[in-house]
């Protein structure tokens, strides 16, 4: 019997999230984990096999699987190892591959979340049948994915395509996990929002704001939303300062690989208009004329997360 | 009779330098014309023809030669246009093939400069067995060529590979021709090395320095060369501020494609360590640690000019 099904697990920052794939790409079923609360990875090898388990029984058990694809930040295709992942807990060189291979009996491939992601996009989202794009994930922290003639750049390592950690505010606000200053991903990530909103409530003292109903930790990127909808001045603002750095970053990627399209994901883009628009006007500002008014700047069509299980899942199937 | 010989054309900002190829990658002959001074890039062409056409009959004549291979700032691959060129005197959509194709009677084709150097590189420099690389030219401007997989990156519509447009220093140094604040090009050229002097000596009015004894006119990286390897302080600052940005700029770079390589190119690379040493240590400190310490810092060691002559000839011997 032929076997009908595929796993694909996109580990983020935050929550690990999986599912089992048919053959058509449909997600059968899906579920998630925390990816950050165990200290050591087999604990959390565990807790994904608790949730994923049964899900394969339902599938007819591991004859009917093809193998595990995984996406991770720091994820290496060729090794099969997470390498000093600055957002996870699991630090130096965790050999991921094998040790869920092993639990569960099944082929497993890695490779970076983001790359995940556009692969999935590629092959089931708004970049089917495009050459040359890029993805970036807008989540806890900015992941890429960078798709040139069809294939995901890797590069000599199979590091490629770390564009959140690129610089660009030459001593700019630190990004603590990496010490990097002024990183893309210390301004255009759910935490770098959070970062924005507590800057600018503290350097307007005098502007009233929704946002200081609010207690420091409940300040997270949504409420941001929520306030900037009503017309609040300052969330509006904390918007715009985000869309200005991103579409700066966009612009310098863009005159890197000259892509037909760049595709956003991940939760700061239920922005909706409030990030895109200013991230637009950035990115053609900052654009020499020749790449002007070229380059689609979208949202993923994709439901969340199931664009990087689906890329992950294909990294098996595609063989 | 089989033909023997292709030509090469590297057109930068300042001069056009041309060669006859022979089938091993030697250069019978070549020769220059300014690139600067004509207003209609016809009269720039008749010069060309001037130099070029008693070569081509020293080489046997037209019947002997494959074709004429260009590189040009902005040169399109796909249309053998130069389009909008910042640095260059004539403006809009430049159809240089086919006018060059005309005037010689031969089958041309090009691509930007920086791409042909690269290509040269990969052919007959210190990229040869390499598959991913970047080279950057630090002249007049600052060109780049992105090679992945073993090919030239050329993007969605031709244009890929502009690194020197990319901003680096937000809201820094103007960048005239193209009124971008801060872009590499900006810092990392000849003519940011001689703005970088002018605003140094500036700066410090009262720090002697060997520098004083040029006229604003001779300010030129040769001469701040000169007196930094004679201990000159302002003159030691600026290659170390040069460095500086252009390490941060490389580390970028490299956590898009992850080169093995990034191969420096051009006039400013004879200031040898001068420059490299603050460059390399720059990049390095600017790196995720998953970078670091793997990515090789080389100068060219093709003659200067030879790379671009050599890889945009082969642009027509390569079919």
């Amino acid at each position: 019997m032929e076997k009908k099904y595929s796993i694909g697990i996109d580990i983020g920052g935050t929550t690990t999230k999986f599912g089992i794939v048919d053959d058509k790409g449909i997600i059968i079923e899906q579920g998630r984990v925390p990816s950050n609360k165990h200290e050591v990875v087999e604990d959390f090898i565990d807790d994904l096999y608790e949730g994923l388990w049964p899900m394969i029984g339902r599938a007819g058990g591991v004859k009917n699987i093809i193998g595990i694809g995984m996406g991770a930040p720091n994820g290496n295709l060729y090794t099969g190892t997470i390498e000093y992942a600055p957002n996870l807990k699991w630090k130096g060189i965790i050999p991921i591959a094998s040790l869920v291979k092993k639990k569960f009996g099944l082929d497993t491939k890695l490779t970076n979340d983001a790359n995940a992601a556009a692969v999935g996009e590629m092959i089931y989202g708004c970049a089917k049948h495009m050459k040359h794009f890029i993805t970036i994930t807008l989540g806890t922290g900015v992941g890429s994915g960078i798709v040139i003639d069809g294939k995901i750049v890797v590069g000599h390592d199979g590091f490629a395509g770390e564009l959140g950690h690129t610089v660009i505010r030459h001593g700019g606000r630190l990004h603590k996990s990496t010490g990097i200053h002024g990183s893309l991903e210390a301004y255009a990530s759910a935490t770098g929002v959070r970062e924005t909103a507590i800057e600018l409530l503290t350097a307007h003292p005098e502007t009233e704001s929704l946002l200081r109903d609010y207690t420091i930790n409940e300040l997270t990127s949504e409420n941001v939303y929520d306030c900037a909808i009503q017309g609040d001045t300052i969330a509006n603002q904390i918007f715009d300062l985000t869309g200005e750095i991103l579409g700066e970053a966009l612009a310098n990627f863009v005159m890197f690989s000259s892509p037909e399209a760049i595709v956003l994901f991940g939760g700061l883009t239920k922005a909706g208009d409030l990030l895109m628009k200013p991230t637009r006007r950035s990115m053609e500002a900052n654009l020499l004329p020749i790449f002007q008014n070229k380059v689609k700047l979208i949202y993923s069509q994709l439901k969340e997360a199931d664009a990087a299980i689906l890329g992950a899942s294909a990294l098996v199937t595609a063989e």
